[in-house]
């Protein structure tokens, strides 16, 4: 998908939701418990339910493999559900993966290849070469790690370095030698608030993917009054407000009503 | 397993080799092709030529992923099979996670609890609350990415901060004070050379991983003189010059004798 086609998606939702697939056997309500898989039965039930009213889904991939081999079915017959009946939705696989050159290679075939996926999300510590083998497939996108949403990320991602550059900030721009804003959208904490000022005064026109509204604590309207762009330039995700909001028969309601007030509010910043 | 258990082991063996199963199916002998699991029959047949030779296990997780339902299947066995048949192994998820902490926990259930690996590669980008829900099991580790033998690791990882202090450095001071050296050690490339004496003033006890002997050119005589502890402090990972030391029928004699080379050289160094 390009950057345009990507706009062009939110302008007709009026909408830049991702609904985050964090989807927890140990959360999901109680009689779905019964289908034969039964966290598939609950995606495909929050997707139905959702599709209209966000852009894109992102399937977070550690409570999948947390399930084994039936968590990477789970995750695959949910990323083909999307693909075959809402082929307009931007997938995003969020597997913080990055590894020597050889071993990115080995996911990108997985993901971009096999799997059709859009985008995926990579960790920049260990640098190009463990970026740059997802770089290679026309309109995949790589989602690299900024700013994160949690608190660790005053650990190592704020270390100044001599010149008073910080390490997000090397990253973003660094990561500007490899690809341009047509393949390379950055992860950015809706928490980190101010901040976003920062990351766009080095990657002024860039996707960024947002999480932290909702149950992290962060706050819409600053990550747009801070962040938005002249063609949007948000992908604000929310988890687990929208997958549990409640844990009864009428899940997917629930989930579609959450959806809907974040979406209505999105509408309003658009 | 402790650091004591880990260097009896060693002593016992006369060998600090950590054979690395990235297993990849386009690379493995023909004929295995025709076996129900081809990489699984690839990874039995290596662990029972290499068994007595090496302390530890390293399957990389992108090769297993990359095949989808099928790598993990392939990757769940192998860990059972070395679990069941080599209870002394040493195995290592080299998984390069690295999430917000719910994520990282879901993760740490999977690889300790479900698949009673011994340890877990971690990427440090996002700091403490990504790494220390691997730190609350007994006896089970986390290597976490400090120094690594690829071309990027220059990108980041040797920035300086406004005090001198390098990345690495700094994740290799500040991750001392979530654990101690019997849960945490540190990868730390075989192409880094005088390297190690940096890492070793920061961590002088610590168990490190080192990749890069071998295929990627680092050298084991310069590895040990820098690196060595007097508890050996070493996990030496070689992959590809083992695995596919032949591809023919004969691939797992040839497996073994490229092991053996290693870990006759290791007995020396010891």
């Amino acid at each position: 998908m390009t950057p345009q086609q990507l706009y062009q998606h939110i302008l007709r939702k009026r909408s830049f939701l991702c609904v985050g697939l964090d989807s927890d056997i140990r959360k999901i309500p109680a009689h779905l418990l019964r289908e034969e898989d039964p966290v598939f039965a609950f995606n495909k039930a929050i997707i139905d339910a959702t599709a209209d009213l966000c852009i894109a889904y992102k399937p977070n991939l550690a409570f999948y493999e947390s399930m084994g081999v039936a968590g990477w079915t789970a995750f695959e017959k949910s990323v083909k559900y999307i693909r075959t009946n809402y082929p307009d939705q931007f997938i995003i696989a969020d597997a913080k993966r990055g590894d020597i050159g050889n071993t990115s290679a080995m996911y990108a075939r997985t993901f971009f290849e096999e799997l059709d996926i859009d985008a995926v999300t990579v960790a920049p510590y260990m640098g190009e070469d463990s970026v740059t083998p997802f770089l290679t497939y026309p309109d995949k996108w790589v989602i690299l790690l900024a700013l994160t949403s949690n608190k660790g990320s005053h650990d190592f991602q704020l270390t100044a370095a001599a010149d008073g550059e910080r390490l997000f900030e090397k990253v973003l721009r660094t990561s500007q030698e490899w690809a341009g804003d047509d393949r390379l959208m950055y992860v950015v904490g809706a928490t980190q608030g101010e901040a976003f000022e920062d990351v766009r005064r080095i990657a002024p026109r860039h996707f960024l993917l947002v999480p932290g509204v909702g149950a992290q604590g962060g706050s819409l309207e600053e990550v747009c009054r801070y962040g938005m762009t002249d063609r949007c330039g948000l992908i604000v995700n929310s988890s687990r407000a929208i997958l549990y909001a409640d844990n009864g028969e009428h899940f997917a309601d629930a989930a579609r009503q959450a959806a809907q007030e974040v979406q209505q509010a999105m509408s309003r910043l658009l």
